[in-house]
């Protein structure tokens, strides 16, 4: 087998065995393919795409790159969400203790990444004392015990993907559905879930800009899901908006636990119990209709909230800021962004919120940047509310006293108009 | 300016600027640009194609890339013709000498390639004594002495296009009309010619196998001379069968001096007319009609033989092998193919032939192979002829003695029917 056969047949849009997948990903890997080979096959891919078959191939091809998780010490079902990533995403800890509480597992392993906020381990770690690097035997103790536990990423899964996501990177080829989900769906594999319940971002503020691409995506990484044996459903969600009203580490936190006591904002708390419902369905804990009421009664009976009190204990966490999260502190200096005119918002683009966020301290710009957990901004107005002229939009925080360039950014995204937009629902589409 | 940007504009079908692709090829040529993002480059060409702007943009990056010639102490009209290469191809043998015959100048530049057989100065070096390494004053004195001279080439002509060609070649790029017509036309206009006669191939002995493609690529280059202010025109010529009887360094070089006394085989001396006349014509010697009847009489009344003469004892050869063409001595070993049943050549494979004649020693696998000058075949028998069981169709010439493997392909590439097939023009278009 060559490279260049592998390069031509793929250029020619024939479709590829698994073998000769399997050849180039561990070549590739092994530096006896070389990068302009990868590169000159990337571009290749882009304008042929790939079949169902050699996508899932190739998925597979970077999952088993890598170590591979390995949770059988954990009792029952185990079941995960992973969404692709938005501006205000707090979901995992609001879903998480649901889900655990009615007494389906949930074991997750978290990459921490560039974006305009931290990821979940970011937004965990500004809980004081909480611990995201727990060994493996420690972590399914954690899991066992207290029905979950969320640990950063030690072991070094798929490495093939992070080679190709570089190359990709500066080639023009990160563009590719089949390359976007095998990349994802890569280093998702290569955890131990059961279940696993894609939420699959669209709009501004999501990698995919619209509806139609998302759910492209959304059906590539549910099939190449099936095809590694998972039950396994993705909901396309909205992400024009920023989600909830919190964007930021410890402001995220805060909203999370307030979403699990019931006071959450409404397009959010949709979208969590949309998440959990489907993760006890796959995990067959009954009709959809019998898992969402599941769900209402362990927000109700507050013993989700318990579940999320529980867990950050476990991790060597504060649980205090479960119970009282008015205490969590936010960075000290703030400012607010003001409506210019009356009116109603009818437009906020989650894209500029996420880079005014950046700018305030909530992010990585570089893997050595040190995020401001306090720091972020706390959304008074969303799409649909009525504002007066002066009333405050958002409130901004953070450690640099520097807000201009973030209020501005945040008044130009957000579009005051004359008429109430009509409500876009949270979850638009679901993929089987 | 970035070449991430320019690989994605590329990639999305949108049309480069000059500025952009001397960015590019002047970065790769400095190693700012790496070999990873000038692979997805070409892949996204190979996919996007260019317009006649970006094509020759790319062309004249690629040749600025190196040294020009320069040919103004030449006196009068310098005309050149190209092949793109052929099987039994000594056309430029017996153009060059008809048009330095004529008054227009013939300064050919030659590069030594791979191939089955050799290139123009391969078979100019099977001649005793001859030097194709003059330096540039003495070339040009050859040529306004002789009115031709042809030499190797040592100066670095187009460097850019050896890149890019390296890493086509290992990315499966090279398949691409618009980066074949640059690396073709880049190296060509790096020399100093007024007038461009292309002979672009097309059948299996050619590099394109389609007379479609052939014609796509005849159009290409022609714009890209235009373009560049020469004075240009291609014939898509056949090259399905090899041209005339030869095929190897010293065999040739004899066929070509017999075609100049005016007993060349029908269809190659037609070549050489056809081309010679387009080079006249180019040159402004007259109407095509007036060319053409000017190109006959110097090979009638000899004085292109004794161009090739003069050129070759100039050049330090022998010039005896011009007027004693028979005392030009082969390869010792000898085989003959013989036909296996009565009928018509209905086919020959000019590519097998090919592959045949560089078995025997008369081509180059890699640039360190020595070429034996005396290999290669002598066809007895053309497409068209009638034959018996048993005719010898071609002799086989080489210092080994070990012809089965050739023996075995000329036999398998020579279709033998019972019909005498219809006779195919060798000049099948011509683009202006």
């Amino acid at each position: 087998m060559r490279a260049y056969d592998i390069i031509q047949k793929k250029r020619d849009g024939k479709e590829l065995t698994k073998e000769e997948i399997d050849f180039f990903v561990g070549g590739y890997m092994r530096d006896e393919i070389k990068d302009y080979q990868a590169a000159a096959f990337c571009m290749a891919v882009y304008f042929r795409g790939m079949t169902p078959e050699e996508t899932a191939s190739f998925t597979f091809a970077i999952r088993d790159s890598g170590e591979r998780a390995d949770f059988s010490q954990i009792s029952g079902i185990r079941a995960d969400k992973h969404s692709t990533g938005g501006v205000g995403d707090k979901t995992s800890l609001v879903v998480a203790p649901i889900v655990a509480s009615c007494g389906v597992k949930v074991a997750k392993i978290s990459g921490r990444g560039l974006g305009h906020t931290g990821g979940t381990i970011d937004k965990l770690e500004s809980i004081g004392g909480f611990r995201t690097d727990l060994d493996e035997k420690t972590f399914i103790d954690v899991v066992n015990d207290c029905g979950m536990a969320i640990i950063g990423q030690n072991a070094v899964f798929a490495p093939a993907d992070k080679k190709f996501y570089a190359l990709r990177d500066v080639t023009a080829t990160v563009d590719s559905i089949p390359l976007i989900a095998s990349s994802i769906m890569g280093k998702k594999l290569a955890s131990d879930d059961d279940c696993i319940v894609l939420d699959v971002k669209t709009g501004s503020g999501a990698f995919m800009k619209t509806q139609e691409k998302s759910e492209e995506l959304a059906r590539v990484m549910t099939d190449i899901g099936k095809r590694a044996g998972k039950k396994i459903c993705a909901l396309v969600t909205d992400m024009d908006e920023p989600l909830g009203y919190a964007v930021g580490n410890a402001l995220e936190v805060k909203e999370a636990v307030e979403t699990l006591q019931g006071k959450g904002e409404r397009r959010f708390t949709a979208l969590c119990i949309a998440l959990a419902t489907k993760m006890l369905f796959l995990a067959g804990k009954g009709s959809e209709k019998e898992c969402e009421r599941l769900v209402f009664s362990k927000i109700i009976d507050g013993s989700a909230l318990k579940t999320l009190a529980r867990f950050v204990r476990a991790q060597g966490g504060d649980e205090e800021v479960v119970f009282t999260p008015e205490k969590i502190a936010f960075s000290p200096e703030k400012a607010d962004v003001l409506a210019e005119k009356d009116g109603f918002i009818v437009q906020t683009s989650a894209e500029e919120y996420g880079k005014a966020a950046l700018l305030l301290g909530a992010g990585r710009n570089t893997m050595e940047d040190k995020i401001d957990f306090g720091a972020g901004i706390l959304i008074k107005k969303k799409v649909g509310d009525r504002v007066k002229k002066g009333d405050v939009i958002a409130t901004l925080y953070s450690s640099k006293n520097d807000f201009e360039t973030a209020q501005e950014i945040i008044s130009s995204a957000t579009k005051i108009g004359d008429e109430r937009p009509k409500e876009r629902p949270i979850v638009l589409k679901t993929i089987e």
